[in-house]
């Protein structure tokens, strides 16, 4: 309950002014060789820091294993890991303890459990999803060494990426700041975001994400469909307001005559507006799916708002904070991928005798 | 692993030409009066052959309650039901059992299972959700009878219900064949329905769902936010290729300063671009989300495919098949969102001390 | 929750006397030819009115597969299963609707519920195990040929078999009513039940169950040590007291120089007061465990009771009922070890990349 | 799937020299103030080196909360823990890395998952339990005040505790280094054990659990009774051998007519054979179980033994071990069966409309 994966289980924990983040991964299989720089370079694309355009916070973002791994090889035991935090200015807060910021869930915690850690955001904070970066590093080792497994940035607020996928050179994605392969777009999404980060405002965004030469089979019938089980992990990330796979929301414009994929005599489709997944199963041809995300609630301006008894009260954003969340969530919903489908991948091996 | 709802889970079993559907709901609470008449009203609603515009089969689609209810009321003990299948014609069937439908989950289940129940889909067949239907009607009475759900078909193609739901009359939903209350809208709908139904074709389209009253409090923080369980719910559906709520799409284009919804002092928000849910959690505010689904892949005119060996083949649909899924699919997520909602409620009781 | 199993999993359903008792397992593997017949006869080995010495009702306990099988294999979805109900006499428990019976669950489902279905003591009843010899024979389907479950009546009240398992001949289990496969013991223990029938009491006992050829491995570390998962199931029991595997409580007294077992070349062990079993994992030796089970509740003659507002009332059984619960008890406990096996065999399976 | 807990669901890590062991503890309630002077008391009860009849390993066992705890109080969200270990001496099992140790888990942790960390014991180590009594002592404060849960050593070999457990002091279980509330026979425990630790041999012995002021109505009809779960847990603890409660085994020995417990006018009964479980749900009656150890398996002396490859070696215990794991088991024992009570209870809250 309440846990990342089916069998593959995540269990997470941590706030973002509290001691550390870390989390417990179950059922992890025995023998694999960790690549442990892996997994920190995936760490370091989602840090605060890294780039003019993200928050200027620093923090190491150091993972621990604890446990589950011996002599650099999986176990088959449970594997802890822990992310100390470093650096959290909680003064930065103290004004908010009783404030309600507008968009944020201050009010929500509240009113749910009448206790909260107002600190960063205490538990509603993104930062959460290192727990889910590392997770997912780790899974995607357990993965065929051919799956590839990309996301970029393909809008940031009104500037589109036009080019379908295929048409982009994925080892660009990490060779400009705001992780869109296409140089040209890329260098106007960096504009807009520097001048709305000099307004003390913030600008949402989608991310495509690519998954390639993925089994066929992976995804269960009823209940865990492979596009189900993704779009639940995406809509847990923080500021995520909608997912959609293969043609989406345009698909349901279509007659079935456009949208029907036909097949090639291998088993492939002519075209893939099914977006690699037949009744919740992968069916060998690209998975691609797209996640929108809001700007961000925290303003570095003032805005109207009120307290816990209701006064109006002016907050403005103090510390660090990014104007655009779409270039870190790369990472993040790469490896969230990477995680539902080895979760998928491995059940998939029992579904035959 | 593999149920709908965290703590109130529901199992469920049928293939579209077994015997019988079916299913188990585990920790309904007990000493609830149940209305009978409410779920098979809702299960009436997705039935085939209701009107000129979707399927012509007939069945009766009743639902017996076989454990769990006593004296018409909950006993809080594990609730079992059936549906039994009437009317297949299996023999429609037939040229199937060896091809590959365009679009279809033939390809993939053969691929995953290495064996398959063709006969009208089998496991993939949508039929499935009227297992959710039931115990989603079921869940909805647990619920505070303040809740309102309403959902509605919002787009079919191309033609849209331009008003936003704050100015639609949800009493009318049902005064019309397609189930959109806006009765100039539904006309072209259904128009085009028909016009798509005659020659063959499927057309997709979006619902849009509305939940009003919720309480505060509903949504769990990390794994379990209310628009992840929703969208994952969603995702389920056969056909459906999108989920967003609140701004969802649209959002991803905004500002933070346009998109921040702004407190009243009483907590409330003077607007709702969050879509009723912070942090993952329901904020008092109405929640509201669109869901996408694409043209069924049944086609009623010749296709090229192709057989289990590769060969090249000509399919064509034969039987009685829905031109749109959309009218139907209104009480599947109208009572998949109120099963959602319920298990969350529940688990939500316990939050505080 | 509350299901039987942690990868395949098992939810039911079912009253004593509402309309059926049922099932669905899930997660069960593709294309495995059912052997129908043998499901059959383990229910028909736990079924009322098979001999003298056990309860007279008559039902036929024909179970229904409703999902999950094509062409006589599994399909890999949901197998949904049903059991209709017969020869209820509801009539005999309307007496009980208002009193506790000592020892039954009457008073306790009171209290939990506010509710209860008092008819054949509802979902008290042990007739919920019908449920578990289904899913336990299927299941056992799915383990290595070679692998051997064998319960039997160890003990009757005072009247023990005083032979190791080994010096049993397994065969002969049922070729008596009792299920002792040591004919001299049997005897004894059947004259006793007779006995303790004619004075309307009723008599407790033990079971013994051996699991041979197990392939080492199966168990999971922590939470889910295959001793934990056989004694959580068999507690579940109805009429359950206790369990113990390998040396049991016997093996409390001991010291670990007697006690621990000495490895031959080979990887067995010399002797086996292990059980089979080391840190919760199989060892490829005998595992051996065995369970307790007390008198039946329902007695044929008067007994002190109150009703439901604390007034004294005399209680006494009508309708037909088992003296002893043993003989019946036997293919529960062998299919419910079988159930719990096939589930930790699958998982095991995922245990090295 | 495999945790502790169903709702209260409890994840761990940890082996023996890893770094650390911890927990995460999820859907705790807001709102506790955390007694943390007790949890530490209750990891000292456990922790080695605190009388001459245990191991004279120092460790601090000093529990670290990382999360889910502001001000002192539980937020609702996840309770992260961790026990740094320190003093761990691998070298002292350098000697057994190619070794199977006899009784332990060696042999079948490197067939199953082709790898094991052998330093002491790795993951199979009792020092896992630390984990246990943390969060078994921080659930415990979730319960009802008057909620009494004591558990005690009832015989250490063949020197039992005769009394019955009305007849004891449970305040001087702490009284003496063994932890049997009968001074005298404490003291004949205790001699037994320092002679058997002089002759570099183990014993074993049994715990006798009792669970008073349980509130009616805790534990659940089917696959989730109180027994069982009690029998999970406990069966879950390194060397455990057996479980029975109530009447237990000798309860198997009984007719009806002795074994009922006949009710007083309040709904209370006249005896308490039943052992204050009804149909798997609590009557409010004392609750009392025991569970049978087997003498630890680390031998201070030579055994005969194998290698990896077969061939036969001398194994000889070295560094600090117990003698007899019972006064260390007896906090585990009690911290276990409280938080199996506090997940039944809470869930338990939602059993009524």
């Amino acid at each position: 309950m309440f846990t990342l994966g089916n069998f593959l289980t995540l269990s997470t924990f941590g706030e973002s002014h509290g001691e550390a983040y870390g989390g417990i991964i179950n059922n992890f299989p025995a023998g694999l060789e960790i690549n442990f720089e892996e997994i920190q370079k995936q760490l370091d694309r989602r840090k605060p820091g890294q780039s003019s355009i993200v928050t200027q916070r620093k923090e190491s973002d150091t993972v621990k294993f604890l446990s589950g791994i011996f002599d650099g090889k999986s176990t088959g035991t449970p594997i802890g890991f822990i992310v100390p935090n470093e650096n959290q200015k909680s003064k930065d807060y103290d004004h908010i303890s009783q404030y309600y910021r507008p968009s944020h869930a201050d009010f929500t915690y509240d009113k749910k459990f009448g206790i909260r850690d107002y600190r960063g955001g205490g538990k509603s904070s993104a930062r959460e999803t290192l727990n889910w970066v590392i997770a997912g590093s780790l899974a995607k080792q357990l993965l065929p060494k051919g799956i590839k497994i990309n996301a970029y940035v393909s809008s940031v607020g009104d500037i589109f990426c036009e080019k379908p996928y295929q048409d982009l050179d994925f080892s660009k994605i990490e060779s400009n700041d705001v992780r869109c392969p296409d140089m040209e777009t890329a260098e106007k999404m960096i504009s807009r975001i520097k001048e709305i980060k000099k307004e003390g405002n913030t600008i949402g965004g989608t991310i495509t994400c690519v998954l390639q030469n993925v089994p066929i089979g992976i995804g269960e019938p009823v209940f865990g469909k492979l596009q189900a089980e993704l779009a639940k992990g995406m809509m847990n990330i923080n500021a995520a307001k909608g997912f959609e796979y293969g043609s989406g929301f345009c698909g349901a414009k279509m007659t079935g005559a456009e949208h029907n994929d036909i097949f090639n005599e291998d088993g492939s489709t002519k075209t893939n507006l099914s977006g690699g997944i037949q009744g919740g199963i992968s069916n060998g041809m690209d998975i691609y799916f797209r996640v929108a995300f809001k700007p961000i609630a925290t303003l570095l301006r003032p805005q109207d708002s009120i307290d816990k008894e209701g006064n109006k009260v002016i907050v403005e954003g103090k510390g660090r904070h990014d104007p655009c969340v779409l270039p870190r969530a790369v990472p993040i919903v790469e490896n969230l991928a990477a995680y539902i489908l080895a979760d998928l991948f491995l059940i998939n091996k029992l579904r035959q005798l």
